[in-house]
């Protein structure tokens, strides 16, 4: 085309962010654009994620100013729009592929960012299969990002780091709360959190459990089967002896037979499932009704993984590292890898960032380690601590504005480039 | 008694926490406690509220360190204990109230401070009024405290500004987080807030919505009484415009014939009123069913009154401030008031504290001002934002430990005095 040989163009790097966004994704995506910015390189975003590339919705990163980029640092949220859509094989969904390899060529688009967790790292790879077939040069990096903590190579995902820190601090306080009322209102506190296949999450929290007898007191992982007369008896102890009882349930608890806890019948209750949480109003029920304390349970949902006004300073560190480390590798030619964080020790603390092959990351869900599970089943280990405490470490205020009280969070304006291409619909599936 | 001619004493100061416990109660504990000290007074503390006071579980606070006292500043939930547990009328529990006062009689207690709500303010009101009839000179004051913000004289009351805060930060991220993913995902989120009889920490919630469209859209107060098609009509409004709605739901919500909207039966769930929250699931439920859209919701419960992390300095100075003022009343020789906060100017934003008395206070519960709900019953108006956001204004972030990365929140000795009284069981009423 032309316009390409008429400059000494470097290409266009795309970047698009997919899934459950975090607290710290945004921070990503000014490590990415800051670092184009230097380099020279324009950016585009996908709007909405990968939907933004095949519907050709392009937002032309270049509308947004320096300052506005620079406050993607600490504005929670997904800045350019995140999408759940799962593209399938490449045989099965091969229009679709050759569709975003369509739009790149368009834009002359080089490099392709994608940021994400599992099933986006197995469509960056699929992408960097299908523009090798085509014979399209493209660089795809992957950006690791999911609260959910379970890619597989790299030491912890960003977005991990921050509701970790949120939920050790909510568990923390809450608990003081409780304890302070214990003698005569509430005697035993629930707090479900995130975690619908993994007890990252629920682990964390245990951090907060500094010292003897400090809470949370009891812990349900998703790896741990549910057993109904062992857990009521672990908080019949534990009021006898501390006086209240702080548990924290992970929303991915199952009973004995496998099924999930909101689904097993165990409190008849409306559709738990489709609700999006629902163990801790069902584990506090059952206190009530079996044990007869007072309860109270809390469900934060979203506030857990958007909580950037307490997000952790290594947790924002590490996404601003990957971004601005997925450019690099983009422009060094690297293709069909993740920039990944290798922990190089934990006393003291050190990191740095690698590029991983994404092979060894699509589809690979890392699990809790089983030594990080107590031997009761309700708590977490020493080496648990060992590997999350550090996570945890910092604090990254976003600024405030004086008058509401509130986050100074920026809001993009998210200007789409003119379409190059014709009309193209993607169809639900 | 031989001991009291002895020494030039001023006499003790009891201090005791009530009801429920805020991010900021032991702000003002602080700033009795660090008053009293350079007055030269001695401090006594309730163990669990006034509980301690009839049991003559006196915590020693000369035992506390300087430090630990100055980290009641920054530490939520109630140092000394607090309790639920409400005295009747001097007629019905009078022999309660001359065990007070035998208590305080023991102990050269001459300074009795009250740190509570509503409930509070009357046994204040009454143990003023046993002292005046057993001829036993006791200056009694109430410290205004509590989340729900109804009491009234005062501008606010400490703690509600926090709590506030927490929830207009809370939803201002949440939505982000809902905003990014609306296409493709959860389309309505529905947050609970605290609030059994008003609308105050509802309202505030609307301080988030900044500008046109912003989050949260519909806010469901419980002065307003909860009508389904009018709610779902506005839901799918919003829907339609914005692309997602953020909802706020307080959980004193009531239908048209007065039930709540946990006992009404709208969804026949589990025993909601008694799990002390419910109303989001069933408002999220509704949505779902009725209009289809994908939902998600979060009952932050008590993680919204002791977030300590994400208090407001506004309110976390009047907390100290009341504590401070107490005590200088008492010394000063007043009786049966409380230090109010009296609101100066709004632009400028100033504030003093003021002895209002107690008769004015206890029993009177402070309304949501009608003109502050929008005419559509959905909103808030300028008017309340003229008076809420001056109350969630400034950042007093805790201390952070380097290596946990968790707050510093102090945990007192919390040491008892010896007992100079026969044994005295409170028994339960």
């Amino acid at each position: 085309m032309s316009d390409k040989q008429g400059k000494a163009s470097k290409g266009t790097l795309f970047y698009a962010q997919s899934g459950g966004v975090t607290a710290v994704i945004n921070a990503s995506a000014c490590g990415v654009i800051e670092t184009c910015r230097k380099r020279g390189v324009r950016v585009l975003a996908g709007r909405n994620g990968i939907l933004g590339a095949l519907r050709e919705e392009l937002i032309d990163v270049s509308k947004e100013d320096r300052a506005a980029i620079a406050a993607l640092r600490h504005t929670p949220g997904g800045a350019f729009g995140s999408c759940r859509f799962k593209l399938k094989s490449i045989e099965a969904d091969r229009a679709r592929y050759e569709r975003l390899i369509d739009v790149c060529r368009a834009h002359d688009i080089r490099y392709f960012l994608y940021n994400g967790g599992n099933d986006s790292a197995d469509t960056s790879l699929k992408i960097s299969q299908i523009s090798a077939e085509l014979g399209y040069d493209l660089k795809v990096i992957g950006v690791p990002k999911t609260v959910d903590n379970d890619l597989p190579v790299t030491d912890t995902c960003p977005g991990f780091g921050s509701v970790a820190k949120y939920t050790a601090v909510s568990i923390a306080e809450a608990s003081l709360d409780v304890e302070s009322m214990s003698e005569s209102s509430t005697k035993v506190f629930v707090m479900e959190v995130m975690g619908r296949h993994a007890g990252w999450i629920a682990a964390a929290a245990g951090l907060a459990s500094q010292g003897k007898d400090a809470p949370p007191h009891v812990i349900l992982f998703p790896e741990v089967p549910f057993e109904q007369e062992a857990f009521l008896a672990r908080v019949k102890a534990v009021v006898a002896k501390v006086g209240y009882c702080s548990v924290i349930v992970s929303e991915g608890v199952k009973t004995l037979d496998g099924k999930f806890l909101t689904d097993s019948g165990v409190v008849d209750a409306f559709g738990h499932t489709q609700l999006g949480g629902g163990a801790a109003p069902i584990i506090a029920g059952l206190v009530k009704e079996k044990l007869g304390f007072k309860i109270h349970w809390a469900v934060p949902d979203y506030l857990q993984r958007s909580a950037r006004h307490i997000a952790s300073k290594v947790d924002l560190d590490q996404a601003y590292a990957v971004g601005q480390a997925a450019v690099e590798y983009a422009l060094a030619g690297k293709n069909a890898v993740m920039p990944v964080i290798k922990r190089v020790s934990t006393k003291p603390f050190k990191w740095k960032i690698e590029a991983a092959p994404i092979t060894k990351i699509a589809n690979i869900e890392k699990k809790l380690p089983a030594n990080f599970i107590s031997k009761d089943g309700f708590h977490i280990t020493a080496a648990a601590r060992n590997y999350f405490e550090p996570l945890i470490r910092g604090e990254a205020y976003p600024p405030y504005d004086a008058k509401s009280g509130l986050p100074k969070y920026v809001r993009l304006k998210r200007v789409l480039l003119k379409k190059k291409l014709p009309k193209y619909a993607v169809a639900d599936k």
